[in-house]
């Protein structure tokens, strides 16, 4: 690779020997050193609590990498020239005089100084305070910032106050990895460059979305976490209303990062706003009891390590929403969200109207309407489900799946959403990341929701571990005349 | 295989040594029987004009199957029980009193008694006179009528008028074996059953369809045939036509014949009257003129034996022809067919418009807009042509190309047109087969380039074998702005 292809920049990772680190993060940064390699000089910097050598920290890396990336990423030369770049130093967030070690590390030159603050994100300000304060941050600093970014409306404003005395918003990274997604990038390729999506995408001929993200693991250990969290602000606030708002966003003028955003917040604004009633009409969450999933048993979320047994935090949230445009006008999004749910999934479906009048035999109840299927996880795809005829005398109809990522099935390796942001963040590219206003517009929708619970006496709904969520969840599309997507079969 | 299942019919085959029986029915025929034997008695009674020994025939048969048929389709057996079915007679078509030796061999119970006409056109009338004349016609009998019938309006009418004193509309199955292919039926299944077709399928959203029939073989010998028939006659006012109206087509109410054919006879209806003014504009004919096809050097038409070296026949047309209705005013389907062109193909593509602003980096040029693709010769396919992400950082768009026809490429033979065309007289379905006033509203609106061609001086514009074409067809599309399609690469 020439010299000028490669990348060139100082990372320092907060919260480095985290579980988000060690799963993704790092994994990202050694893929992206095989695919562009690091100039000379490139550092990244792993920031820990507790205090650890560095070849304990490359030890520790290394066992991670192997057990996180897929099997043919691994080899001993590029993980040998990789490490090299590697450093670890331990700094507690919130005690400034310990940033000072930082700064010998920092190379003072204008490359790209990327800060990724993947922390609880309470401890956002303080860190930024200290980075201020020990004078590090440079013209060409960046920040990037975990979700969930705070818990509500009021705590989100103030880390947008305490980080905005230090970074502009152009230097402001807020990152969710679904949008690093290839395929939520080549929803919007697929539908602002074909005209048979385009003229199609509204309310005259779609009929409703589904969004799911499913997950079949429960609290893991993280229990204490999660109680201050719940599926609400861990996965709704953030990955859902991105999707919404990629599937229904207008079209942009332009590719340009503030032009995208623009066009998400406008959704975001058209959301249909959740009062009491609302929220007791078209909002369901749920907790898990005891089951089985995958064969094997699981407690309660009550017996999970870290979990109060009086916890009314929800592990599952399926809505109802819509969206109060012109578009979009009576189409209903419906999104769901749960742990211990039978499989680990993230699937958008794209339901288009039927046809007004149907002249074949072959009983139309047997086929699906045409259907756009996304599936995020466990592994990308776009398929197209259209009606064909079947193979033979007379005119009997069936469903044929035609697949729109035929790539991504194929030899060429699919960059993780890390991968490709973290490219983004050293490119300066803001397209795939969240702007201030749009993260709170998210949060003020939410939080009537997150009162409204709080103030509640009425317990979760409970569902059995290994189930699909609770009945609430069926019955609120079953309202509608509709079930939820059962996948592809 | 059952014997309910199992079907029973005599079929009479004039022309029964013909190109056409040799090449297509006899092989169908087999077919046939392989995938829906015969019960016993049925039977297959060849009519020739010079008398041969049925060994002599069978022997001939034998020959052509094992020349024709797809290598996998023949075995002994098959052949052998098949064979038990066949027999031969000679008859001259135009006296009454050789048709005698007919009834004997025919059966005497009310099974379906079908008379596949195989032979000119002009001598229809005089085989339907002598059935008549010898009393063969029963209740339960058909008439297959091949194309084209008559060479004008006028001999239409008058075939139609000698037939309907023997048969009734229902008893007459004219046939166009493009009807009869797998993916032609599959195309009304995209149209109606899908919404996401159905509801593009206008002006506002289609920009043009383009049809090709090409051949690359001359006249074969046939040079005394195709002297009075002409590539408008021969292809143009039935296939092409044919073709056209299952694009053009409104929905119909539900997929009786009737019904269907009420809906392609609209079309026709609204086809944009040809006066001499939009002949010369939009109608282009040509002939051949030596040049090489696949490396091999062709005489020129003129050159071909039976073929007057004065000799106007076109064996080119090219067309653009516009439909006066709600539909499609305003979009063009252009049309061409030719003898000597680079390959043997049936193309038809259906080009949507572009979207309306384009936003991403790639430039759009590069990319053709959503297109269909429906290829009936030489194989059957019919592709989806849409834009997606390229995989990788970026978004840069690239054209994917979708089967919309998965089995055909399979392991499941897909029937030949004439084998399905032949099992629908014998059960009696008409739905892929003209209607008189079809087939008289077709000649009706070539009649005045027929009249125009043969009253006019100038000679078909001369194009090289091997081309596609005379330049008159590259100019009738330049002149829109347009290019006639070159396969996808």
């Amino acid at each position: 690779m020439k010299e000028s292809n490669k990348v060139l920049f100082d990372l320092v990772l907060f919260g480095g020997t985290g579980d988000l680190s060690m799963r993704k993060l790092l994994p990202a940064l050694y893929q992206l050193y095989r695919s562009a390699p690091f100039k000379s000089g490139t550092k990244i910097i792993a920031v820990g609590r507790t205090s650890m050598s560095k070849d304990a920290f490359l030890a520790k890396v290394e066992e991670k990498l192997k057990q996180h990336l897929p099997p043919d990423s691994w080899d001993l030369v590029s993980w040998q020239q990789f490490a090299k770049h590697l450093t670890f130093i331990s700094i507690v967030a919130d005690k400034t005089e310990s940033y000072r070690e930082l700064a010998p590390l920092l190379s003072e030159d204008d490359r790209p100084r990327v800060f990724y603050f993947s922390t609880h994100s309470s401890l956002y300000s303080s860190i930024a305070t200290s980075l201020g304060a020990q004078d590090l941050i440079t013209e060409n600093s960046r920040v990037v910032l975990e979700k969930p970014i705070g818990r509500d409306l009021k705590t989100a404003q103030s880390i947008s106050d305490q980080m905005s005395n230090y970074f502009t918003e152009t230097q402001i990274y807020r990152i969710d990895h679904y949008l690093g997604k290839e395929t939520v990038q080549n929803l919007l390729v697929l539908r602002f460059a074909n005209p048979l999506f385009e003229s199609l995408w509204n309310y005259n001929y779609i009929d409703h979305f589904q969004i799911t993200v499913s997950e079949s693991i429960g609290v893991e250990g993280r229990g204490e976490f999660y109680e201050e969290t719940g599926a609400l602000r861990d996965i709704v606030q953030n990955h859902l209303l991105q999707m919404l708002c990629i599937l229904a966003m207008e079209p942009p003028p332009n590719m340009e990062a503030d032009r995208i955003r623009d066009e998400k917040l406008k959704v975001l604004y058209a959301l249909e706003h959740l009062d009491t009633d609302a929220i007791n009409k078209n909002v369901v969450r749920g907790q898990y009891s005891e089951g089985l999933v995958n064969g094997e048993a699981c407690g309660s979320y009550h017996n999970e390590e870290g979990v109060s047994d009086q916890s009314n935090i929800e592990t599952f949230v399926a809505m109802k929403v819509q969206i109060n445009n012109m578009r979009w006008s009576g189409v209903p999004f419906y999104m769901r969200t749960g742990k211990r749910l039978p499989k680990r999934s993230c699937e958008i479906v794209v339901q288009f109207k039927e046809v007004p009048h149907w002249i074949f035999d072959t009983p139309r109840g047997q086929l699906m309407s045409n259907q756009l299927v996304i599936t995020l996880q466990p592994d990308e795809s776009i398929t197209l489900r259209v009606c064909g005829k079947r193979l033979g005398p007379g005119m009997d109809v069936r469903t044929i799946d035609l697949n729109l990522n035929p790539e991504s099935r194929g030899n060429k390796r699919s960059a993780d959403a890390y991968e490709r942001l973290l490219l983004d963040v050293i490119k300066g590219d803001q397209t795939l990341f969240l702007r201030q206003d749009e993260l709170e517009q998210a949060w003020q929708w939410i939080d009537p929701v997150l009162l409204d619970w709080e103030s509640s006496s009425s317990p979760p709904e409970p569902y059995i571990a290994g189930s699909w969520g609770p009945a609430g969840s069926t019955l609120l599309l079953a309202k509608d005349g509709r079930l939820w997507f059962e996948g592809i079969k």
